[in-house]
């Protein structure tokens, strides 16, 4: 999607150790009417999928997962990083990897809002090593639900997470793939797509 | 605002100790057609005062902050629970008291993303006791930019933080105050708007 290439362009910071900064538009200032264009984005990639319901983690996927709903008119829930487990069995839980915070989360979706008969399009912010998104799968599946698709606001092809999700046979639409990124120079490559 | 009430009577539970989930439509699953009117209302509302940014917090007043925003077309920026804080000077911080968590959290926004031009409608989905959003006061102070109002999902009008705020002249807009709860008949009341 050439208009958030060109705004990460613009506006993305490159940092040592593969760090790409879009805190001024996407995961803590967000820019909603750039938000609105990945939803019109989104629907016309994933339209062909019978999407009843979008699937997001805090913090930074909610916003950009709320405006992406109102394309397709369906409810968003958003799995939560538990402070505690609740082991009354209202919940499904997994396991989920920070690499950002060095930590391992709980994560938690209530039972009664994934069932069976839902069609989940997962919605993100970023997909590096992939193990937020692998975790809202194993959350979806747990459910006996079906995963139609996951949609990626920026990937970072050069990290494992694209090919680990696409190869469980999972289609991934990401609207920016950065290929590389060079924090001397401050520029980074995107995928041609 | 009439809507919002009646999804609160059909789809709210009274907890005992004066909970209301409304974890169905507002803050776990989250109804994004009813963000929309909620967006049109705080609009109406609050069109009056030049506002060119919402402030929020994470995690559940994204979402809402993010649909209502589109209706004012200005970025929102979300107020973070810090990890750790960073003394490097480029945060504000405060520290804002959960009672539903019991722990007093340090909260933090860029200071690039605050600044005393700022004109700044505060979005959350709850006041109760008010913490939060004298928290994200705080934040807008610190920055030397202008409170223009509060808009709020759900008041707990026998609570004590929507009399705090408007004690300090803050204008507070709730879209539904809800005046007593009975967790014995599961009913409960909302004040006369």
């Amino acid at each position: 999607m050439k208009l958030l290439e060109e705004r990460i362009r613009k506006d993305g910071i490159v940092k040592p150790g593969n760090v790409l900064k879009v805190d001024s538009f996407l995961n803590h200032q967000m820019d909603v009417e750039l938000f609105n264009e990945m939803g019109k984005e989104f629907k016309r990639l994933f339209g062909d999928r019978p999407i009843n319901k979008i699937l997001t983690i805090e913090a930074s996927g909610i916003g950009i997962a709320c405006v992406v709903a109102q394309h397709f008119q369906v409810p968003v829930v958003f799995a939560k990083k538990a402070k505690s487990i609740n082991l009354d069995g209202e919940m499904y839980t997994t396991k989920i990897e920070s690499f950002t915070h060095k930590k391992v989360y709980d994560v938690i979706v209530a039972k009664k809002f994934l069932n069976k008969e839902d069609h989940v399009l997962i919605i993100d912010d970023f997909l590096a090593n992939g193990c937020a998104v692998a975790g809202l799968i194993d959350l979806i599946q747990s459910a006996g639900a079906t995963v139609e698709g996951v949609g990626i606001a920026i990937e970072k092809g050069f990290q494992q997470g694209g090919d680990i999700i696409r190869g469980k046979g999972i289609r991934v639409e990401s609207l920016a793939i950065v290929e590389s990124m060079d924090d001397e120079t401050g520029t980074l490559s995107f995928r041609e797509q």
